[in-house]
């Protein structure tokens, strides 16, 4: 029944995506339990005009490459 | 004062949000009572490039309609 | 697929949130369609100390059955 | 530590959100303390389509300026 | 800077949720890169009678045990 | 009409949260425009056995303070 929300910088390919929730997928059954089906994965792409850390957006900052 | 956040696949029509977001907000009222003014209701579309369930992404599934 | 997340004030009563959801779920099927045992719904008791409105929280307030 | 979601309508410019953000992350350090770089702001725009109040979209109003 | 959350039934123990953590922690960064500092996860415990699925709560089902 | 919500360690005292709101209420109207009115703010408090970050939960860190 885990639903799981990950939020991250866009950017990321499809197939990452698919990975990384085959992954967290594969890591939950394993270690929670239950069924594979039952494992939800939501991707959020955030900008980095929409995220801040320390006060300040990572649109704005030098080192874009960050993360 | 209820705030109810529904994420699902894009592609439904500004009318069945409408219709959906009105029947959310009429059975709050009717089963906790309050007044229709404090219920807010937020949609949140989803790419099925971005929802997984069982560790597959529903884009890569073979059944599109799914839902 | 969709999941509806529902904030709301603690104190209402597990046979209030049976309904509640099972309306949600009735009006979701009918508006958007889709099969009912698609649809996740999950409440969050939030105490009248952990929301504000207005930049007062609700347990500041001479009128406590506001909601 | 803390993690902030702000939920708000479209159109705010970034010049906006970078000072809200800012401002924010000062009143949590001055306010909870610890430090700036632990804290995280992430913006989410939500369309007047999106967002419900009283059981009426926000983009059916006659007062579009409401916010 | 992904930022990981995760809605479950409550009876895990913290030695599964740091287990699990760890793992996505791991996978986060061998698909999508960036350093594990930057990934945050974070449990939420949600009662089987604060969450529905068919329009039923699970606290009110015959089968406890299902997840 | 923005939603706030907040995550933070467990621990903050009322007051703590009551001058966090009201500050973070008055940043919103001053750089976004709007009523005070329509700005909510949600704390949610988050043990540190339910928060990881790098990989570890902070309940297992030795420096329990770090925020």
């Amino acid at each position: 029944m885990p639903t799981i929300r990950i939020e991250l910088f866009e950017g990321r390919t499809p197939a990452q995506k698919a990975d990384f929730a085959a992954q967290i997928t594969q890591a939950c059954v394993r270690v929670l339990g239950g069924s594979a089906d039952s494992v939800d994965v939501l991707f959020f792409d955030i900008a980095r005009s929409d995220w801040s850390t320390g006060g300040v957006l990572w649109s704005e900052r030098a080192l874009p490459g960050a993360d």
